[in-house]
């Protein structure tokens, strides 16, 4: 990324610069967030989200309309000729690209965001591909951070739930790598973090720690991310059963935290945190999807701006 | 609603002052109706349909962007991280006020838009709820009557059809409470209205009698209001075919109706009035069509104005 | 078409005059599709798809914004009341007029878009119905031949693959009769064009003659025109099998053709087109694709401007 951000497609593209430019801008949407602009009237943007989902979509909507521009596209595969008529996603990107200013992508196979850039001659951000990246939510995480911590340098933070299969903290965690940051893995063994992802956090300067247990988890570190563990991945749910009460987030629990530690997860929730922790101060995941409505508008400006 | 409405949850929080005034409104947005405004530019409505509906939500829609104003959601709870997630509404709504300027919630469930009011600190506006509460369509109910007859009190007007389910007609006979209307219940013994529904009514000075022929129902009064006789409420499918004749609004049934009344419906209709009446100077349900865009252009601005 | 278009159903409503004056503002869009517009600033464009459809929805949408109208409407019937509710086309057009000033509609009836112009008060563009008619399909072929060969009058084009119920085949060769044009149709023998439609091109005066394969079909002409050929098409799977490898373009195909030869197709493509044969000089299919989005510019501004 050199002067101007063009794709954003993985975490590993960006420099230390890079995210903390979008980090400034993500600041100074504040104000237009609440203000509204026109910077981007005129602009186009396409949502093709193969896969569904609420939060980032209309993230990104909100976004582009608080910058005046307009967006299309399609929230389900069905609507689409690559549902329904088996066209490849090369020609879908050849066919959108000259509809649109920049594309919006979700799709459920890994890799498939960087096919999608290769074939676009506009800018493509990545909005979730497979179980690898989801480059835009570490931003807004990353961002969250350093708006209610003050800073990124020299926090600890537990990485928490499923790190095997979550592509939040595996986006998150390399970005993280950037900084001068302690890390606690906590994940119940089938759901621990692959030894080569530590093996390159660890290269990258990070301190990695590996707990088993929750408790473990919340204790002396200034952020706690939370992420659902889910029921599918567990053949046998007996085993499923036997852990979720135990990576479940209750006011005891909260009780074991510091106090100006804070609590964020990408969500939806199911109920790994229990309701009666959102009136918590430390429960700041609601302040979060705030933070991804002004973090998706800075990277829009920096690219379409 | 002192001096500026927030949440629009049911007929049962608006005062006769407050009817008034939107109705007062809905009758100037005629002009910007046609020559649309920039009153609502920068402004975001997030539309939540989590049971679908193409009237009201393109109505809805339609009344935004003659405002000036832009517009997000779904239109099909499976795209939804309700849907396919298990996320709950007060986790939804927490969410989507952070996108939006104000929410327009359906869903199938009584109370949910109560609920969602509740949790969201940007206003919300019931676009039906369960069996219950359909506010705004009692609003252009009530609109439409004051357009096309001049006025609402004194009117005598009929309800005729699934009086027990009809969450439009339950909404109506709460608004019309306020005002000096004489009620004709027209409903088959299996749809009648609920005894404490009537007794309601009643008690809040309205005029009521129950016919069981729709020839009755149809004589004498200003207004016929018609709704749908759903298959699905009969357990008996045979006593269905036999009823649904009889409430069937034909040539020869306008002919029993007074010269100067109207006939409203909320639509869609099956074939509970005959193609053949859309002609007649009686027929005025799409005219209530365009009603309804005036009179949602009145709420959204008396809330976001 | 005096001096305004009002609806587009069918090609066959436009006189050559009415195809010309539509293809000179395509040509304007040009500019104005890059720097943006506010032309249709308030403007309000219903889109109904009954019918899934990526493509024609999002170049529609894309025109739309370019303008600096907005959109509104369904891409799935299954959200609408139409669908769920049972409600005819004819009370779905007479809701949805009162919400719009233009309504684009896709339906899988032949002669739907029809029905839908003679009860709608506003302007009705068909982008799709049945296996009939295309014909905004049809305008930005016409386009993309004017734009990339210099001229329609003179030149020869063959239309390959499934002529028998491709309505775009359909809605072009009767937009190709107002021209002094040469007209191959290359199609296997039980896809090949109704008797009925190839003697009204004649009558119309093109110069048409009948091929079976696909080489004999690439030599000798200004345009190849390919379309897909659908399974489904085929009572006996074995037919299927042993004809699409002979109407598959490959780089040995593209070698028969004139080198200044362009290569057409609707998209979206399966295997028709060798993905190798994208970058060859004749490949212009992506190309018309942008042509989409400024032919039906001109139409929307034709119409509502």
């Amino acid at each position: 990324m050199i002067g101007r951000l063009h794709n954003l497609i993985s975490i590993l593209d960006l420099t230390r610069q890079d995210i903390d430019l979008i980090l400034e801008h993500s600041a100074k949407m504040e104000q237009v967030a609440i203000k509204k602009s026109k910077d981007l009237e005129g602009k186009i943007m396409a949502c093709l989200f193969f896969e569904p989902s609420t939060r980032t979509r209309l993230s990104f909507e909100s976004a582009m309309f608080r910058l005046g521009g307009s967006v299309l596209g399609f929230a389900d595969v069905a609507v689409s000729s690559a549902g329904g008529k088996g066209e490849t996603l090369a020609d879908t990107i050849r066919t959108v690209e000259r509809y649109a200013d920049v594309i919006v992508i979700r799709h459920n196979l890994d890799g498939s965001a960087r096919v999608a850039a290769e074939f676009s001659k506009i800018p493509v951000i990545n909005a979730g591909s497979g179980s690898e990246e989801h480059p835009t939510q570490a931003l807004l995480d990353l961002y969250s951070i350093k708006k209610l911590k003050g800073k990124i340098d020299g926090i600890s933070i537990s990485l928490c739930g499923d790190l095997k299969y979550g592509r939040t903290v595996h986006s998150l965690g390399m970005a993280l790598s950037h900084y001068d940051v302690t890390v606690k893995l906590v994940a119940p063994p089938p759901l621990r973090m692959k030894p080569a992802v530590i093996a390159e956090m660890k290269e990258a300067g990070l301190r990695v720690t590996e707990v088993d247990t929750l408790e473990e988890g919340l204790k002396d570190v200034d952020v706690v991310y939370m992420t659902r563990i889910q029921k599918e991945r567990f053949p046998d749910v007996r085993e499923y059963d036997a852990l979720k009460g135990k990576f479940r987030l209750g006011l005891k629990e909260v009780g074991l935290m510091r106090d100006d530690a804070i609590i964020l997860h990408p969500l939806p929730r199911v109920d790994e945190i229990d309701p009666e922790v959102d009136s918590t101060p430390q429960a700041k995941y609601f302040e979060q999807v705030h933070s991804g409505v002004v973090t998706r508008m800075a990277i829009l400006k920096l690219i379409l701006g």
